[in-house]
This record gives structure tokens, sequence and C-alpha cells, in this order.
């Protein structure tokens, strides 16, 4: 039995590493900040995708691709998003290699590019680029694309799934032809990722709006989802952004409206990443290792035999059998482990570390009685039932598991969540941890000032807050309503 | 009505161009050689991803994802393939942009990366670094990979869908621990391809062995499936490659056998490209537009209601409606299009131009009569048929399409396929277009000479060709089997 994973206690930063190490989801790479998504973390994200698409088509998207380089003069275009980017983008300069007569390679100064290549690590202007080809007239809006892609930030610090040079995500991009359907865009995509991440990764989000200092780059208003980790940093889930008529206007492009009149169209766009692996292993995983909810677990209910001899097996997988392809024709994900390499105590606290959220274990013992026993991974009990009834008590449970990892999540948020009304105070909270609602007075100093004496910043305006007069606790000046306040991934 | 498409006949390569640019599948972007993949185009890609994905699945393959950047010593380990990639390679040389002082941005020279990093081309060499951390023991084989994923090869003629600087494929990467089971692989992966693109494109190939001069670099035999287009010229619709132990030693990636010495694994890699998608659309389309195959159709049957009044449409939706329905429930890609801005003429004549299968027009004389007429896209022929069978009557039509169109295309084959005995008829031969099937005698002088002189190469050496004593066409030295040539995209 290999050794115990670091408590989560203890060192909630190893054992969230050896937890992605050895629950077999990635690695880093032999490229500095990119990392390797291995299959078994890979299946999770396609998990992932297959919602998150479906949820997209379901609102109207289609899928595109647009091309992995911006040109350097796209970038330039609009100034905002130029200034946020340029200093975290690879460039191509070259498009050759040659012998350098040593039996290497080196890059050929004859194959200079004219004008350098960023590697998108967005995609706005490409795509506003096309756009102006695509967008004539009203009837052409609105325009609701997405695409599944591959971007690179050059990051200075990385964190595997958190933090990394290269990731994937998905980034929506739509025009409109009016302020209000943009805005209406924006929210309802919020609200697409808020279902998501909530219904399907089983953790609780707070939407709200970025301040001015955290918006992204070149957009009018961000509005995101915040979900607590389990050290009670914060992590943001999902972006979408109003870019009002930036993108528009600065590729120029018009549409004529039914009154005849050339106008900006109105954008948006959207994305959610690889980031949200992050999100899922900080949020349920526990000293045993991954917790996975049920609806995003490659393998959701894992069979496995007890047994000594070859004749026990035979007997034990004979019952099985029948249970394994029930289970399999009612929709649900199911391994049978009768592989004869490792003891059944090993595989065990492996699929624990895995996090799938059922095992059945089946011996000798039980086929004499007609039982098997059931255990649940996010509560770590097990339970001996009937063997007859089994495939019933294990649909009932994975939508058990499913509720109650979210459950779980929802009450470690609500005793993480803090009011706070003096800077003292505040100062202690964040050192311990969670969302911290205080009072702000609004200006991008006060809001400067709080994260260099605490490394906290406003993770946003919630969208439900309640009008609530009150002094902002670092100036002291007055407040409308609380935001909140956190160290975060 | 937008004016007719240029004939195939007359001009094939104008014509391919505006089927591409008219049914809205994709563009060529500001970046050049990069396209833009549009909705209608991507839709395609994704039934055609989704179909190769299951099939990969089936066969035990998981998917992963390795890094878009390849740091260029990687591919310095193995030489064949760095000399077949080093001349086409986007280079990343630096990590950052600053304001250039006018208003612009510039290369920030201060970061200069290291080691330069290659936008992958391929990734034998990044997958088989990691491998060495993967493979350790014979229980870790056969290791089944593949990855989806966007690459870069920098062309000088770049042609939308069939040779574009960046492209999205698939890539599989496998480690086996012997020979034979290598090689098996990489046939059963050919299997594979073949089995997608004869009964999903409905486009029949002949499988065959690359000579050396066409062999993937780095590979020890490359297998490859060969289209033929309507003009005569063969488009390759996928490789799959037998890599020996090339990789594992350039990357030292060894494991210990069941009779515990160590050994280097045998390697497979095998790819399938969006240059599919220029195959389907060069294989099958006419003159008045794309011709899908209705498994690869994102819409397999439009309705399209013929009205003056609102009061007829209204009449002929309450009937359309349950029809709808009962498509949809039977697992059909339906779409109604009731929208006011065409004229059903030119709705007719669009959704030819997109390829869609079966088009069901209705109008008031067909609701007095109880009747729809069926229209098929691949013979442009139609007929009214009862309104109450037509939901069966159009799924055995789908079906018969997607025949029809396999046996039209392997008849055009079959018609397109030469032997030849003499250089004379050779040239004249290739001159006219098809697959020539003629005598070659092994040597890679004389397969150059024949190129040279008449664009012509070995397509390949099919895998069922006979053994049949001959003189090679153009040196008339012995051989013993005949080999495919063509002109080849």
């Amino acid at each position: 039995m290999s050794k115990a994973l670091p408590k989560r206690s203890e060192n909630y930063s190893e054992w969230y590493n050896e937890i992605v190490k050895r629950a077999d989801l990635a690695e880093n790479s032999a490229v500095r900040g990119c990392m390797v998504i291995k299959p078994y973390g890979f299946a999770i994200w396609e998990k992932m995708q297959r919602a998150l698409d479906d949820m997209f088509k379901a609102t109207g998207h289609q899928n595109a691709y647009f091309p992995l380089f911006v040109p350097k003069s796209f970038l330039e275009k609009e100034e905002e998003h130029a200034e946020g980017f340029a200093k975290e983008c690879a460039v191509v300069t070259h498009y050759r290699l040659k012998s350098d007569g040593k039996g290497g390679l080196m890059v050929d100064p004859n194959a200079k590019l004219e004008e350098e290549l960023i590697v998108r690590p967005t995609s706005e202007t490409i795509i506003w680029n096309a756009y102006k080809g695509w967008i004539q007239s009203w009837r052409d809006l609105p325009l609701l694309i997405n695409q599944w892609a591959n971007v690179v930030r050059w990051e200075m610090r990385t964190r595997i799934f958190l933090r990394t040079t290269e990731f994937l995500w998905q980034e929506g991009h739509t025009a409109h032809a009016t302020e209000q359907e943009a805005v209406e865009e924006t929210e309802r995509m919020l609200g697409v990722y808020s279902d998501f991440v909530e219904n399907w990764m089983a953790l609780p989000v707070i939407q709200g709006i970025k301040t001015p200092g955290e918006r992204f780059a070149g957009a009018v208003e961000t509005y995101c989802i915040e979900g607590l980790m389990q050290d009670g940093k914060a992590l943001q889930c999902g972006t979408s952004h109003f870019l009002g008529q930036n993108f528009s206007k600065s590729f120029d492009v018009k549409f004529v409206n039914k009154e005849n009149q050339l106008e900006f169209p109105w954008a948006t766009s959207w994305g959610a990443s690889t980031r949200l692996m992050g999100a899922l292993i900080m949020a349920h995983s526990d000293d045993n290792g991954l917790v996975l909810p049920p609806k995003l677990a490659p393998i959701q209910v894992v069979i496995i035999p007890i047994y000594k001899t070859p004749e026990d097996l035979a007997a034990i997988s004979a019952k099985v059998n029948p249970i394994f392809e029930e289970l399999k024709a009612a929709g649900i994900s199911v391994k049978y482990d009768d592989s004869d390499n490792q003891r059944s105590g090993w595989k065990f606290a492996e699929y624990e570390l895995r996090g799938v959220p059922i095992r059945l274990g089946i011996g000798m013992r039980d086929l004499e009685n007609g039982t098997i026993e059931v255990a649940r991974r996010d509560t770590l009990t097990k339970e001996s039932v009937a063997i007859d009834g089994v495939v019933e008590t294990v649909k009932i449970m994975l939508e058990q598991i499913q509720s109650a990892i979210y459950q779980k999540a929802l009450r470690f948020r609500e005793e993480n969540t803090f009011s706070v009304d003096t800077w003292d105070d505040f100062k202690a909270q964040i050192e311990k941890g969670g969302f911290v609602m205080a009072h702000w007075d609004g200006t991008a100093e006060t809001e400067e000032k709080i994260k260099e004496e605490t490394k906290a910043t406003i993770r946003c305006i919630p969208l439900n807050s309640v009008e609530e007069a009150g002094k902002c606790v670092y100036s002291g000046n007055e407040s409308a309503k609380r935001v909140v306040f956190a160290r975060a991934y």
C-alpha cells in the first residue's frame, strides 16, 4: 500500500498537488508552465465539456473555430485589451528551423516573419476581425458563437489546472443589435455557468460583478461566479463580459439596423477553463483523495470482487455480470475490476483516491447471504444490502451523493462567510480565510490598499446584495452595500 | 437569387472554393494560411469527431492532452523526424510584448526564451518525453492514447481544409510490449479510418503502404488510405504509422518485460484531420453545391412551407409540427424553415447548396391532397408522397442516400482506375486523371523521376494487391506487383 496523502488540514497545497498526481489527473510537462492532462483527468474534463456544450447549444449558440495566431497589429487595436495581455504573450517570430551544422537545429534567420504572431491569449481580436465580414445587417444578429480552444498566457507563477501557461477553455463571442440584448446575454451566460458549477460540479457560487480594477481588459463590465475552496480561499469559476462596442469599434464592424442606419453592434464574451478542474478537486476532496460528484465521474460505480481462488472469482463474476449489465443499461458508468494484480484492499484505496462515488464489494460470504457491500465515497460509510435490489439502491444513492456533496459545500461556505465591520476584524478574518462581507467605499485606491495590506481582493459585488448603509471597512467612508473580499487563487 | 456556382467540369478549383464559401463552411483568416471554420462547417466536423472518437474508445483508446509547445531540443532527438518537420515550424522566441513608445506594441528583447519553443507540427516528441514517466513495466502496456488538437505546419501553398498552416486533427500515440502488437495496432487503426471514411463519409478508399519516400518522418512503415476526388486527383484520408522503437530509443523509454528484462517499447501513431472536410466536399458535391452523406449532415431534413398568407402558413405549420416532432423523436436532425425573409425558391436553392440530404416541401395544394413533396439532394429527384407515411419514407430514404452516395463514388472510382503498362499510356492517363495501376521497380530513383516528369506520386502499395510479374512502367525493370499512381492533393 502506497503512503498516505498529506493531510488537507496540515498542508493544503501539498495535499492538492498529491491528489492531482496520485489520482492520475495531470502532470507538469517539460515545457515550463504547461501541463499534460492525463486520461483520467481528461475524462472528467470531457464530461464537463459535454455538459457545458449542451447548455450552450440549448441557449442557441453554435461552435466555430478561429486561428491560434493573432497578428500583433490586431492586439494593438483595442488599447486596454492590448495593455492587459501584452505582458504575457508567447510570440512567434520565425517560421522555419535549419541545421546548425553541429547535428542540431537553429532558428533560420532568413525565415523571420514580417509581422509577429501572438499565440492567442483570448480571441476577441481575431474573432471581431472575422465578424467584420459576417455582420452587415440586423438580420445577421444576434450572432451567437462559441469556440473550444487552447490559449496561452505566459504566467510567471504556475499551478497545475489553476494557473498554467497553456490551458483549455471555451470562449463565447456574441454580437447583438442592442445594448440591452448584449447585457441580457452576458447575464444569461453567467447563469449558465452558475447552473453548471452548482448542478454538475456541486459547488455553490456567488454571482457578482467585478470592480473596475478586476475587469477583463477591454470589457465594460465583467460578471463572475466565485466559489469557496476548503482552505478558505476563493476561486473564480467563470466570467462573462459585456464588451459594449469596444471591439466592434476597434475592428470597424457595423450593421444596418431596421431603420436603415449604420450602427456598431454590442458584444459579449464569456469563458470557463480547465481551471474548473482545480476548483472541482479543491472543493470536495478529502484526506483519502478525490471526491467526485457522480455527474462528472468517469467511473460512477466500481465493483470489486473479494476472493482467494479462481473458482471463487468465477462464482462471484457469475453473480456480478447481470448486475453490471443492468447498471450499464441504466446509463450508469460502471467498472468491474476483476484484475488479479492487486489485492482488494489496495483496490479499495485506489478507487477512493480516484473519487469513484460508489464502490460495490462482493465476497464469498456475500454470495451465501445474498448481500453486497455498498460504500459511499463522499461519506466513507458502507453498508451491506440485499443484492437483489442493488441497482435501484445505486441509482438512488448516486442522486443522494450529488446532492450531499453540494449541500456539504454549501454548508462549508455558509460557515465560512463572515460579515465584518472593523478593520481589525477584517484583517484577522482574512488571515483565517473565508468570504468576508464588508463595506467598501467604491474607490480603486482603497481596493488597492486593502490588497497590499491583506492580500485580499474584492471577489465581486454580488448581484443579490442588499442595500445597506455602512462605513468602508478601510477608509470609514460611506458605503451602500457589502462586497465579497477573500484571498483567491 | 445569387449567381450560379462555377461548373465542376469547367473549373474544379474555383467550384471547390465557391462551395466552401457559399455553403458557409470556412474562410481564410487574416493570418496567412490559417482558416476560420464557420458554424456550419464546424457542425460537420463535430459529427466527424464524435464518430471517430466513439470508434477510438470502442477500440480501447483514451483521450489525453499534451502541450502545444515542443522544445527545440526535443525535435532534434529523432533525426529523420527533425529533418522532416524543421522546415515548416512556427517558432516562439519571446514571451512578452511591450509598448513601442509610439502607441503600438513591440517584442520585448528582454523576454527572449533560453530555448525556442516550436508550435507542435505533430506530438511524437512531447508525448514520448511524457511516456518516459508513464511506462516502467509490461503492466503499463499497451498504452493507448489519443489527442484531439490543433497543429501548425508552415505550408507555403495553402488551400482551405486541404492544406492549411493550422489544422485540427486527432493524433493517436500508442506504446506496446512487442513489435507484433504495434504492427497490429497500426493496421487496426487503418481499419478504423477506412471504416469511418467509407461508412460515414461514403467515400471508398484504397488501403495501402507508403513507399519509403512518402513515409512519415520517423516512421518504420506508414499505412494510408487514399480516396479519389471527382477531378481524378487522389487525396490521402488518414495515415497510421508503425514507428518501431525510434521514439522510445530517442527518448530513452524502457520497460521491464515479463522476463524481468529492460526493453524499448514499440510505438504507433495515427492521425486524421480537417483535411477530411476537403475530401468530403470534393468527393460528392455537384454543380448545385454540397452533397452530404446523411450520417454527417448537421441538418438531415429541412421542411419548407410554400405559402402566400399568414393563414396559409398557420395551416401548414399545424400539419407540419407533429411530423417535425416525430422526425426528431426518431433521432433525425430536422429543421422547419418558416422564416419569412426569403421566398421558398430561394430556400430550396440555399439548402441544396448546403447539401441537406432531404427537403420536404408543403403547400396549400398538398394540404388538400394529403401529400408532401420529398426531394433528394443526391439525385435531385423529387416526388409527391402521402403525408401520413412521410416519417417512414424519410427514414428509409436517408439510408438509401447514404448508400447511394457511396455507390456512386465507388462507381466513379472503378471507372477511373486504370491498369497501364507503357510509359506513353502512363503519361497520357496521368494527364487525364484517376488512379493509375502500374508496375514500379521499387527504387526511389524511379519514383522521383516519374514524379518529376508527370507530377504523379505513388499513393500507396495496396494491401490487397496481387502478385503479378511485370516490368516497371518507367525503367522496364522487374516488378512483382502494381502500385497506385496519381496526382494528389
